[in-house]
């Protein structure tokens, strides 16, 4: 495995089996009274947060504390990142302080990696830009195939705003390494250019229509829509959005029966997703939190527990 | 005991008496130099506040460590919430990372009992906007007990904002259950509507002559006053207040020699309270917050160191 | 050593030589895969900021919690402070919740030493107002101390805006308490009034020539600029600012080869430190933000693990 986790492109299908197969025994640590493992005491993990994310960051920091790391919040406001510090100052001042894993989460399209070229600490991704957020592809394939077995030769289709979406890029490397097989769909506007080629280069197929693709899923992921992003005139209006791409109670009867619906959370409910399909029986929205938990734990051990490490 | 502690109605008066006699240990535990008790080790707290309480955050904070809790933070600045996510599923999300407890503040009245629908967790809460405060009424009660011996029989006067105050609410109940009598004081404008129905089923006095009712009292619970509801017109002025209902240096010589003075702070002083009477020998106002840490050592116990637990 | 540690005056030279024996061994454990400590076990801190730090907050939350302590973070943004409550009932709430040792960062100076009188626990100050910030100075000039060895007769040249530093404060103190000699270097406007006097009482010398003071230094310190005051007008503009006191490429060379240089943190590159001077192999700046952590485990330590700890 490699040192860091920036990217999907780190993994090789060997290392997401071992991840998972780590994931699943902290996931039974999780369900115990007692959650604690030692795994990771006498550890420093800085969640070091340049945007707002309660959700991922409070996964990464209870992740670790589960492991008995000693866990640090930086959040950017407030930090010295605002006092007019470059990111390199103020990631090598973190780290200074004896960091034995930095969780980054930052605005811009490739930090993650800048940092790790910066550091001796383990770099986890927890969201570059629109570029990738690793462990939510991970937390996404291992739920998937806790409910479906072997993803191999499994359709599943991810919807929403690609152009944006750090979570989509993440999810169709991690999918193909696992031999799923992937259809995006989106509004033409929230397409990413290009598309036609890298989906031919990385195997998955393309569409603008919805009711055309449900069907034949075995699986859907529902993006997040940023509402502040559907104004109408370029973009759809959010009425648009979800007559067109919202899996809407309607659509919901497209589905196979027991197809999981996944989404990452926060959930716009009445635009991307209606009520019915968040609270079907199928959906694992809430299972995908959990496993996070579990899959971060997994990423951490992997990456932090070395040889001089009480596991 | 009930599974939640959503409410003062949610507890007997045996509930009571096991909570404070455990509050007493952990007050004791307080003293001494390593504070930490094991009970609750490998669970997970998360102080889920919608509002900010840095005082009600912090004494739930210590009291889960002090136990040997994982306490996990979450401010909706910066969460889900602010992203449009509704209270459901910010609350199951939260939960489903595996929280054994999850302490809430929110604005909204009956928040904390409709989270406590939702979820497995434990709930315990933290203040609802004008409905409850629960584990605030039972510090209050605590540090009378310690000062005052039973409560029994012993005449308690609430003075201040009472239309909008969770904590009057909560106190009622629970001197009641405790068999004290209670008068409450405020000006007309600021006595809950419907006030005489209720105080002849729960059995309180009501008042707008704080001069006649403080010569009678065991003890006196000043209430804050918020700043910005004082603005003359339909509310008295901040100056009115003060001479109509403020504890001030006059009024301290009507009260008993030693009767307790309590507030739950943060204190406005020289508006509800003077000075010589927040710092008077008979003023219990920093015994409250110890005691706070101690009774919710207490609840946090009872509540979440279940057959599974370390204790 | 005295109880609190609120300035370099509370602190002999024999005081400093044990912080900094003991700092060098909490260096050795900062290397150490596993950092933990079990000396302040059931200890509580809190890191009570009435200003934004992320850096020194973290370093003493990194600190305490290597030491087992139970570390508590408390900001004043959303705090009662904020509510209208004193400063004095602020801290006194604090530590009546069972606090063993304050950490106080504030923007008014003296403000620790007032929070020192009106509380039981050990008090730390963390920086008030314009007057001091004694763990910085000794942090400083223990890693100055690590290069150079013993700083008698050493010459450290302090260069910035000298008014508004407290960091300078505890420097010239600290430095002073060790036998370096001093020298301190600002534009006219930014040389604190009064500063002829205290410079012949105190020691030191001052200049306002950086170019004719650089080739004779053993160490430079660079003090951070705030940019918000370098508008021109009464002060220097950035660029005049630079042109005359920066640590520019050109004035790399005018200083002894190897010479640290030390800067607190957060640079501004390009106006008070040119990128060639921070990056240079002299700079010692991520050497002072670890040393930072090392020195405030040896302070907390001393202040904290007294006859009843673990330790």
């Amino acid at each position: 495995m490699n040192r860091h986790l920036l990217s999907v492109d780190d993994l090789t299908a060997d290392d997401v089996a071992v991840l998972f197969e780590t994931a699943a025994e902290m996931h039974d640590v999780q369900s115990r009274e007692v959650k604690k493992l030692p795994a990771l005491r006498g550890r420093t993990v800085v969640n070091l947060f340049f945007e707002d994310s309660t959700r991922t960051r409070s996964s990464f920091e209870i992740a670790g504390k589960w492991l008995s790391a000693d866990v640090v919040n930086v959040s950017a406001k407030g930090s010295s990142a605002s006092k007019g510090e470059s990111l390199r100052d103020t990631v090598l001042t973190v780290c200074a302080m004896g960091v034995d894993g930095l969780v980054v989460r930052h605005g811009a399209s490739g930090a993650a990696h800048q940092v790790s070229g910066w550091v001796d600490a383990v770099v986890v991704n927890a969201g570059d830009g629109t570029h990738e957020h690793p462990t939510q592809a991970l937390l996404d394939a291992y739920t998937l195939q806790r409910r479906l077995g072997s993803l191999a030769g499994r359709h599943v289709v991810i919807v929403g705003d690609l152009t944006h979406s750090r979570v989509f890029r993440s999810n169709v490397k991690c999918l193909a390494l696992l031999g799923a097989e992937v259809t995006v769909v989106a509004p033409p506007t929230l397409m990413p250019s290009g598309v036609e080629a890298w989906s031919r280069d990385a195997g998955f197929a393309t569409s603008y229509d919805l009711d055309e693709v449900l069907p034949k899923a075995d699986a859907v992921m529902m993006l997040r829509v940023q509402r502040e992003r559907m104004s109408g005139g370029f973009f759809p209006s959010a009425r648009e959005y979800t007559v067109g791409y919202g899996l809407t109670r309607e659509r919901l009867g497209l589905l196979r029966p027991g197809a999981p619906i996944c989404h990452p959370g926060p959930m716009n409910r009445g635009l991307e997703i209606a009520a019915d399909a968040a609270d079907a029986a199928q959906s694992v929205v809430l299972d995908q939190v959990s496993a996070g938990v579990a899959l971060r734990m997994s990423v951490l051990y992997h990456l932090l527990a070395g040889e001089g490490g009480a596991a």
